[in-house]
């Protein structure tokens, strides 16, 4: 028979944390803490196989796994000397879920399940406590029937306001024992009513809907929305863990608590976390009662502190890793209720990263391999308040700084208005009295979250602390009316669409659009990104059609300039006229005449880019976009363009209307351009080539390679090269000086990339434009895929966005045909991508495994892919 | 050393039929002739090779070369007794081009080459006829001056027309012998004046700079372009064919000729040909002097006329396929200077086909596989004129009935101008007083061709007739102008712009534009094609949306429907009311409410194909192309709109703003609709096997093959198979019965071909939609890439337009990718064509390649079709 159940406790754990496929996180790591001997309350792991035959089979379990859990609960009975709905001394457990990799807030969990009238009397009788024997009583049903039976939490919390009203009191804890008998009656008839069955007083019965409520919520609609946000996959279901209660909320003497290792947000060496005294573990992470800070507790109290701090370095040492532990003392005595690798801002993961390895507890290769996500670099990247001092009039509010940085956006009141409103490509900022896992999409969505309620371990402060995304928390300072959809200080009233700023690393909420600028990065960044480097073999090259944003990326560590787009070059000031001048011109001669007004311009721009790259290789890609995007849209536009030019208006809009397209990205741009226009190739050849021997003729080192966009056919690229080459060697032999450079090509057309091998045979580099290469192979336009792509990846049909992330099964096997192809044609070809996806970790990793030279992506993602390329190569290994 | 030169003459013969890509067709036939005993006059070939080595070596002549034709000359002299510049007998020869295939008129001809101030003096001696040996002095200056040194014939023509008009004479042979000495002084002045040197006088030297003239021309434009326009690549240069001359114009007792051995435009068996006396063969296919009938000849010439019948026929039997003969009759002689497979109509092609066949001359195999091209039979399937009698009264003029078929079309006067119409989309008929080489593109690009001057065999008649085209030639009743831009009978005067009609088969020349209506087939045809299916593996289908389609295409063989489009039907009468109204349906309930509106009118469609094709599959394409393809454009179309729906302008424009696309190639379309609107789906599939299973029920066979469009994703078409399969079990459990049915996907998304094996597992038949492949695959728009592909195809950057014959190198790979992937996936999965590709004769060559179960076509390229599978079968073997 298969094992399907593994047990821990004392003395006893049939896991450890190697199972997490089979046992989820919580369950590999609680058999783990069992095995090195921290006080954990007995329990057991269903294993997530079963999850998996429950969703396969219509809801059935598999074979022997009624047996196995009956087994698994005299476990847990004889270790806590309790029975399961006994009357003297019942047993108590909770049922939580737990998958291989943690989704907070996004799985149901049951507590004081073993509860009914016969066993509420036992648990009564042995504490010494019928009104806590009873309020355990009523929440039982209140989350039983809300997660279990999906009666909803309001018609409980109606039951108990009203007899709070009837009894005259303001809060619970004012209700005597015998007021919750009389709830817990109200509840059951609550349940009976909604359900459409009694509550089920046989605690096994009730374990087993738990168990397959736990089941269900696997693929419920949160779970996978979670699950598609966050790119999980490959997860056959999830685990769940029964234990043992331990309660804090059994007295004054107990508690209970979270908290981190170090500092989630700095990184700093210190605990920190927060504490309830006489609450159940919910109250913390729900956010519904403001905790006291994890340092109080050594005063209130003293003992259990000083081994929760033992255990929190045992379990550090243990893991090699920053913990996230959930902890409960019940009249004194510390439980362990979970522990697991703690989320982190980018900032904190590279100084817990350094300090780990400072401290001997990991070594420099471990740290770049596991401490650090490529992400977490992201989040050191973004952009912070230009003058935190200069706003300070502006602030409206403080609350909790749950997940640093600076966002800027108009107010939004619902998650629902948040996803929509980014749609249309607008900025928010989503203000919620809390959150809920139903608003993780608007949360995504938004740049910033504000909520009124809740503490550092809200649900909204952790899972924003996760994606790197400004929250302020619990800001009690203000009143948010959802109906009339505002916020107010009681001064200040913000409304709906009204700008506001928040810093998520100070807690403020600032009114207007305050001006952000980029960050700098700390000394620890410099030497991770220094250890990085020791394990990385592919290059990092970065996207950058500026002198600014060449300097930018070379501070990042870009090894040179994988796409320098020469047409961003054309719009500024006076170039747009010459260039528009150049699109009218009626033939040949007086194009040239045009474009060699262009030419001082373009010259100039080479100049500074290859004087800011000082001998780093720079790819200039030739002009790209149809001639009509350089082109007026507006009658008042295209009259001033024929005021300018001294044409008629009449000519300008002939002009726009021959150049206009169906299909423009299908259209005459490109090499096409190029081969139609070749007096366009032959200038920007000259501007690339003069300002390459002119500064070398200064000293200057200058590497560059010229790129010819959107082949398609070997010959397009060899009427292109020999136009390049013939002009390249009429300006060596006027400036009397040679320079090196490469013609090579973006392979961005899907017959490129099958014709690859040919290609090489002419073409010097390749560079994978990924962005149009997904754009045609996918057959999407990423001007319109708006429309449907969103809706796709909600409905699975896709993984994810592929303009976001390579399309590894498709885009992937054109890139890696024309990667092996163009070797083949060129044997040792260098190969390069500068698509977006240079940037983005999963895609780097997929460049490394098809074994290209280098990656290039804009200046900010720099540090991020130079990560992602150590850990490709790290996982070679 | 290599063997450049092949001589050939009585009992002697280096080469053989074989040898066309050394020897040139003209070459080799000529060394055929000589093997089987025709009387050819002696002479030699300088092989394809020399032309090679001479375009890759800036003019040299290979190693070799030159000792090989002075031999050459050493042989043809020897045979005719004469001396290369002999003063008593001069050797004279000709030197034509000859490639491997037949391109008439492209390439350049020296005749009366050897001719000199002492050569000429013997060969008036010889002849006793100063008069014709010095007017041939002259011609051989003017034809040498103009062909080998660029000298124009027009300087020449100046100084003939001027001696006449000094001696008061009108025609050329009113000028003495005396007279033309004394022009060919004035000639040899002229040649030294334009080409900078003196005319030549050593007949080697003549001999030299005429066959580099020859080797020059195949790289010429004219050569380039007329390979480009018959699509004629892989060979290597063209042969020169050096032949003693033998003279039409020594008086009443010569002559020369052309003939095909039978009638080329109907295929009549039956000597088709024109005989001119007293003149040289360049005077016949030049069109200069209007020549009789080749029948004419057996009472002028009977003797040479007997054994020239006789020669006919041992050609014909040897090379078992009618001939193109030139000859000429010396002094009563008959010489035979060259034959060839003759070019003849689709009409021609078929009849001489099947009477061969009958013959015994050929086997049914060989007669399918050599006697007709596909691209005949497009000629046979061509439109003509409704009715030939009611035009009568509009009957302008008639000339020769130069090439059968009907042409309409508005007047052009320039191949300039017919192309550039062309190019914008009109059809035009091109008028010329004569046409050159110079107006191959124009005559492309035309409808039909007209000529004021010119026999059946002159250049345009030649031409056109190779091509199919309607030419009406040699119309001396109307005058044209190229100046004015008309032409006139006389009476009516035609302008530039005005519609005409040609009658290719009657040479009539109609006004106005004449109704057109579908050809009807010969019983040659039917028998023909019978043949061909013998030979024939693949299947053979058919684009139908119609039933009248559909009639027409089984008329012509289909065995099936292979893209039945459904949007087509979307636009007739009431329904595109109802398709808007679905469109601007807020919610999915009302756009259900209008679809099963649109129900009724798919379901008559799909009743109507099913009953036409009797239990034939056919697949029919769900809704393809992106929604707002169904909304108005002008505010005036949208005002009208809006009043039809009862809504506001202002909603209607919204939603055309809404669902407007930057490139809706690439947008919401095919099964994105389906699965953003699966009730979109929901209908069309009602509406399928609805008409399918009543119709079964009614006892006809049907058997439905639904086809998803746009697949990109086996998600994708997992989703819409759900929804086909839900609502086609629904229709089966209403109606009490099932039918047959399969469900597969267009693969014309490359990320299709290249998961094709997934795709497969869910689809259960694929079926390439290569137009939308092309235009992803290479990155071009249909609607845009006339800005630049003429020019790609123009520069050799693109050997075909691929949108007319597959790119087999690019599309090609993913097609074989998709086809190989989609049977690994699937075994035995069926697998067919459907874009236009699937009726062009080189593609479906291709398709047979990679094994594919069928291709689908136009209706009237069903035929085409057919043939090409076979001859691909064939060419398997």
């Amino acid at each position: 028979m298969n094992k399907l159940v593994f047990k821990f406790g004392d003395s006893i754990s049939d896991g450890d944390r190697s199972m997490k496929a089979h046992l989820g996180g919580k369950g590999a790591n609680l058999a783990e803490m069992c095995s090195i001997g921290l006080p954990v309350p007995p329990g057991f792991t269903i294993s997530t196989d079963s999850c998996k035959f429950y969703s396969e089979h219509q809801g059935q379990w598999p074979e022997g796994l009624e047996d196995q859990v009956r087994d698994g609960i005299a476990h847990v009975a004889a270790q806590m000397g309790a029975g399961f709905g006994d009357s003297s001394n019942p047993l108590l457990v909770s049922v939580r879920s737990g998958a291989a990799v943690s989704m907070p807030g996004m799985m149901d969990t049951v507590l004081n399940l073993g509860l009914n009238d016969a066993a509420v009397e036992g648990l009564a009788a042995k504490t010494g406590n019928p009104r806590f024997a009873y309020d355990a009583y009523r929440r039982f049903i209140d989350m039983f029937g809300d997660v279990v039976m999906g009666v909803h939490h309001e018609y409980f919390e109606e039951a108990i306001e009203g007899l709070k009203k009837e009894r005259g009191v303001q809060s619970d804890v004012d209700l005597t024992g015998d007021d919750l008998k009389v709830l817990v009656d109200r509840y059951k008839a609550i349940f009976k009513k909604h359900a459409g069955f009694e509550f089920p007083s046989d605690p096994f019965e009730q374990l087993r809907l738990s168990v397959n409520a736990v089941f269900g919520s696997w693929d419920g609609d949160r779970a996978k929305k979670y699950r598609t946000i966050n790119k999980i996959s490959g997860l056959i279901g999830t685990a769940v863990n029964v234990q043992a209660m331990v309660y804090g909320n059994m007295g004054s003497d107990s508690g209970t608590g979270v908290l981190f290792t170090r500092n989630p947000s700095t990184g700093e060496n210190k605990l920190y976390g927060e504490f309830l005294v006489n609450a159940q573990g919910e109250d913390v992470v729900a956010g519904i009662r403001t905790p006291e800070d994890i340092s109080q507790m050594a005063s209130e109290f003293p003992e259990a502190y000083e081994r929760l701090v033992k255990v929190t370095q045992t379990l550090e040492r243990h893991y090699r890793n920053m913990q996230d532990i959930e902890f409960t003392v019940q009249e004194g005595n510390l439980f362990i209720l979970q522990t697991r690798n703690g989320k982190r801002t980018g900032a904190a993961a590279v100084k817990i990263a350094v300090d780990l390895v400072e401290e001997e507890m990991v070594t420099i290769e471990a740290a770049v391999r596991d401490l650090v996500e490529p992400g977490h670099l992201d989040q050191l990247l973004h952009p912070r308040f230009e003058d935190v001092t200069a706003y300070s009039k502006d602030v409206i509010a403080k609350g909790l700084p749950a997940s640093p940085g600076a966002a800027v956006g108009q107010v939004v009141f619902s998650a629902e208005h948040a996803e929509e409103s980014h749609a249309a490509g607008k900025k928010v900022i989503l203000v919620r009295i809390e959150t809920s896992p139903e608003d993780v999409g608007g949360m995504d969505a938004a740049q910033g979250i504000l909520t009124s309620r809740g503490g550092m371990t809200s649900h909204a402060a952790v899972v924003a602390r996760g994606w790197g995304k400004p929250c302020v928390a619990g800001c009690s300072e203000v009143v948010i009316n959802y109906a009339a959809k505002t916020f107010t200080n009681g001064k200040v009233t913000v409304k709906e669409g009204d700008w506001v700023s928040l810093n998520g690393s100070t807690g403020e909420v600032i009114l207007g659009a305050q001006a952000l600028i980029d960050p700098e990065l700390t000394g620890e960044f410099a030497k991770f990104m220094s250890w990085v480097d020791q394990f990385r073999v592919m290059g990092v090259r970065t996207n950058a059609d500026t002198p600014a944003d060449s300097h930018k990326a070379i501070e990042f560590g870009a090894e040179g300039i994988g796409l320098c787009r020469t047409e961003h070059m054309f719009f500024e000031g006076e170039r747009i006229d010459r260039v528009r001048e150049m699109i009218l011109s009626k033939d040949k001669d007086s194009r040239v005449k045009a474009l060699a007004k262009l030419l001082p311009f373009q010259k100039d721009d080479f100049t500074g880019i290859f004087e800011a790259m000082a001998g780093k290789p720079v790819t200039v890609r030739l002009l790209d976009p149809p001639l009509h995007e350089f082109l007026p849209h507006s009658k008042e536009d295209m009259q001033d363009m024929a005021d300018k030019m001294g044409v008629s208006l009449s000519e300008v809009q002939a002009k726009v209307e021959a150049l206009s397209e169906f299909n423009p990205m299908l259209g005459h741009r490109g090499c096409r351009l190029g081969i139609t226009y070749p007096e366009i190739t032959e200038m920007q050849t000259r501007a690339i080539i003069e300002a390459a021997v002119e500064l070398t003729q200064k000293g200057v080192k200058v590497f560059p390679e010229i790129m010819v966009p959107l082949i398609g056919t070997v010959e397009e690229f060899a009427h292109q090269k020999a136009i390049i080459k013939k002009t390249a060697e009429q300006v060596f032999s006027e400036k009397g000086a040679r320079v090196e450079y490469l013609i090579g090509t973006m392979i961005e057309i899907p017959r490129a990339a099958l014709t690859a091998e040919k290609i090489a045979k002419e073409a010097e580099f390749f560079s994978f434009g990924t962005n149009d290469l997904t754009q045609m192979t996918f057959g999407y336009s990423r001007d319109d895929a708006g429309t449907f792509l969103p809706e796709y990846v909600d409905k699975k049909i896709l993984a994810d966005d592929p303009f976001q992330s390579l399309d590894i099964e498709g885009v992937g096997q054109l890139v890696r045909f024309g990667t092996e192809g163009g070797r083949r044609g060129r044997p040792g070809l260098k190969v390069g991508i500068c698509g977006e996806h240079g940037g983005d970790p999963r895609s780097v990793h997929f460049c490394s495994e098809v074994g290209m030279d280098y990656v290039s992506c804009s200046p900010f993602r720099v540090p991020i892919a130079r990560l992602a390329a150590a850990q490709a190569n790290l996982a070679k290994k």
